[in-house]
């Protein structure tokens, strides 16, 4: 099977995870990266063998081209996804696709005509215990799903500056939650959240919130319920809870071993969980990217793909929308477009 | 120490577990076992060797009476209550007072003038990990609470007659857990429920909700979040998870031994939860008993009391009236009388 | 049913928890307790409402006495039974029966004419973990039973004075897990025992050894390991694992709550252990007395009997044999006499 | 740093294992894999663009060779080794050496004036759960280490043809488990090994057990216990529990992922663990390959290196005549060489 020819776009914490994970794929060629910060594009570039650019310009102008890997800014995404779809280059793209939910539907018409395949990068639909909590679930294990619960705390909050640029936590933290809500509910008709301020004075005085709490119905009376948290005392928190009229499954976190000790304070006790999304969903990362090779070679359709974005999108403005108003807001429209 | 005089009104399945407790606490008389159902009184009334009668008012003009256990149907709360209150009698009550909170705060002034030793049988307070979690919270060891959950199901839903006359998820069953969430955070500041129908026809045909999931927001900006079904497929399901700034403690259920089994479809299984509040409290029931001995003769205050009784009622209508009107309510003023 | 009237003989620790189980029996009248301290035989007897002695021989002429329960010092272990088996007294007797062999051997032949019930206190087969593992390899579960693992660590040794009465590591502590093997494996056929010395000068000063390691073999081949230790840095250790042909079923330790807590270092941590085994057992030293009253009553066989007293007595004797000399020692004669 | 130019002698089912671990490698070129199955040979060679040959002869006349990854089957191993030694190339080889001791001290002697890196193949010391356990032990942890106890069991049993060259399970699968005691206790000075035939005919006509328990004591007084079956209904059992004078680890099995399923009939179950060594130890050979590249580069020396597996070999020899003879067999000089 031909390599696929990929260029990267953005070659930061995120970006370096996929610059790796494409240069260990057997089906891909890592051709460009780009990035303006041109010390960081020749870094990444020259480490996998690739050509480094500090202007996107120059790869959307490579006829050999086959697929762009987003993960340069978020005002950027929109931009760099009508490029690749005037080129008709497929895209795996970070969430979320843009801030402004209208730049997202205005973007999804540009789309409409090109129909490039474009997957979102949801990863934690790709971490083997919530895709097989999902693929149990729907094998019937479980019976009716009824709750779905997800915990989500990160270990420490982001610095002023990104959460500055963020677009407040239910955009930036809870999104990969309301995706992860969808992935399991696919129609969710009622969003209502709640946020707190109980141990950040920065991220206050920036309007924003440190703790969450969002409840979603689904279209056939499933709630679903979100935790969370900005930090963590011990560590990346990232559990879920799927009840359903016949059982309940659950993923916990994951410790790096099995080692349980044993003293005179405490019993059974586990090592710290993987510290961040970088660890605890490296697993994650390299199917999303195996789904995506497989999807743009296949011609099979991606999924996650831009309308999951967009309802991610959605249900996280409505969210917003309700923590300021302490309202419970439909959003059964918005997504039935 | 003089052993108290104690009576028993309501001889049905909690007022058992009432009864065996009573007879094998050794500070404590069963004198009474008053029921309307006078077989019934006559049953639990010979097995302890106490006297039965078919009425209260019996009861009430023994002069010896030092204490009194209610657990009758909640619309006769009120009158007993008031009834020992005259008598200045001791009074162990179960919850709730009553489903009018009008008649709460009526019955709430005639004790103001009376004041008798009167406690609220949330039994769940006396769960050994349930008080763990709260003693080690308050002994600092997670630093700041900031959010708390609570996971309630029952293994299946009472019949038709039992729901119709219960007042609605929120004060029959919820009521548990609006208490438990006031014992580690007292006060609470604002509610939003959620009602499902998502299993029963007869609960829905009775203008009640199957499953609920209510989030509270605390005077502290903490948190809570609870999760209610009247249904649970692996057993009854009682968790707790405090979550704070240095940490965290979970409280998990309860299976009867400690093994395990490893075989070829699943390893690690345990055997299924105590079945239902008669096993998995039947410890909390015991030490709820003995605090209340303790505190009559000791004349320490009774915790939790009726104010307790009272603000769990009062968040219990809150959450109706959130969940029929998808508001979030304010129960602030309400609380603080 | 008319109540049996009990005699207690030795009230020390372990006498003590029979008193209080006694008194709590409904089934039961505690009438004597007797001790050659008569402070301790004083105490425990107000405390329940029977009559003390100083010496046993009051005891037997009661005779309105149906049961005695021995928790004597070991050597008056086999006069006790002896002087009950010549009254036609029900006998419960705590491990061991003696720690001379010839002189069980001798009681034994007292006993084959006077066919009494007797009663070995191997209280842990009465353990709920352990009586449903057994119950369910009983019921097929796991398939044949091939090999058995018991660890059994004490949280720290016993005094000087203790070790040097005790009859050694292997008749004082290893016994009860030599019987424990015998509860699933009745047969056993050969032993091999190896002790250390590792952490306790005293324990060595007296020639026994503070840890220990048995290797048993079952009739049918199968393998069972015991692990034993003087102390324990967590606290009471007490584990058993049953493998066979079809799965495997394992009994862990007890933590008092189900709490577990999660810091910056340790996450998923329990509670210590139950401290010792008047806490670990409780349950077991009741059920142990409840199957002793029923089968006093009813006539049904007592299990665990002398023979099994004495099996484990020969299988410790072996143990302490193949200890000393490193050579594996067949037990198949001795058991089937 | 220069690739290392490695050859792979053997392409069966492990090595395949390393085959694939060689080509992912970025300090090695896999440049040779020979087998006297040349289509096995060219097979693998193919996939990872390696030259393929029947002969290892061949391997050893090339010029350009830095090291061999032996995975022969055992009988070829002392040769390989010393054709290897004859040239100064470095040796990475499974285990065992030879099943012969003979064989296996002569090759030593040969080894002795050559001095090349030579690493044996005992790849669960490289397990990062066993390795955290060591790490953590040597860091004072638990204190003085008291008691091992190592369980590994097989999934099922290896077929009749098998069986028949393994040289008897303590020489075969045990071994990897005397490994693992001395990774943990250096100097072993007894062995108590017993067998037994519990489930399998075929292995019993080939006059090798199909179960077994060793029991082996340090020159410390550490005593370990290893526990052996040749099938496993719950999939494949490797654990390890390190008991010291002030606490224990333990690392458990390894399920897929953290889901856990509750239902009717159990709770809290756990998905089956990896099913054989190629997923348990798939880290573990990652890890093992880089100590070694690690080693070859840095001239450091190798562990467990060839007096490791002949100290292995002692053992397991010691092992089989223990079983054999009912007697515990002394090693302390044999493994004083």
């Amino acid at each position: 099977m031909k390599k696929l020819n990929v260029a990267l776009c953005g070659s930061g914490r995120i970006g370096r995870v996929h610059a790796a994970n494409i240069a260990a794929h057997p089906g891909i060629n890592l051709t460009w990266v780009a990035d303006p910060m041109t010390e960081s594009a020749e870094e990444v570039a020259t480490q996998y063998g690739a050509r480094p650019t500090g202007s996107t310009a120059d790869v959307f102008t490579d006829a050999s081209l086959d697929a762009v890997v987003i993960c340069s800014p978020t005002p950027t995404h929109v931009q760099l996804i009508e490029a690749a779809a005037a080129r008709g280059i497929a895209v795996l793209c970070e969430k979320p696709i843009d801030l402004d939910i209208e730049r997202v539907r205005s973007c999804r018409e540009t789309l409409a005509a090109a129909s490039i395949p474009l997957m979102m990068g949801f990863n934690r639909r790709f971490d083997p215990a919530f895709a097989a909590i999902h693929q149990r679930i729907t094998a019937g294990e479980i019976g009716r799903l009824e709750h779905l619960s997800i915990v989500s705390r990160d270990p420490a909050p982001a610095p002023a500056a990104y959460i500055a640029a963020s677009g407040g936590i239910f955009r930036d933290m809870t999104i990969h939650d309301l995706d992860m809500a969808r992935f399991f509910i696919r129609d969710i008709v009622e969003v209502t959240a709640h946020g707190a301020n109980v141990f950040s004075d920065y991220i206050a005085e920036a309007g924003d919130f440190d703790s969450a709490v969002v409840t979603l119905r689904g279209r056939n009376g499933e709630l679903v319920s979100i935790t969370n948290s900005r930090h963590s005392a011990y560590g990346y928190d990232q559990r879920l809870e799927a009840f359903g009229s016949g059982g309940m499954l659950r993923a916990d976190n994951i410790s790096p071993t099995t080692v349980r000790s044993f003293g005179s304070r405490t019993v059974e006790a586990a090592d710290p969980y993987e510290p961040f999304f970088l660890e605890r969903y490296a697993v994650a990362y390299r199917r999303e990217l195996d789904y995506f090779v497989e999807a743009v070679h296949t011609g099979s359709p991606c999924s996650p793909g831009f309308d999951d974005g967009m309802a991610a999108m959605v249900l996280a403005d409505a969210a917003a929308e309700s923590a300021a108003t302490g309202r419970t807001i439909t959003v059964k429209g918005a997504l039935q477009t």
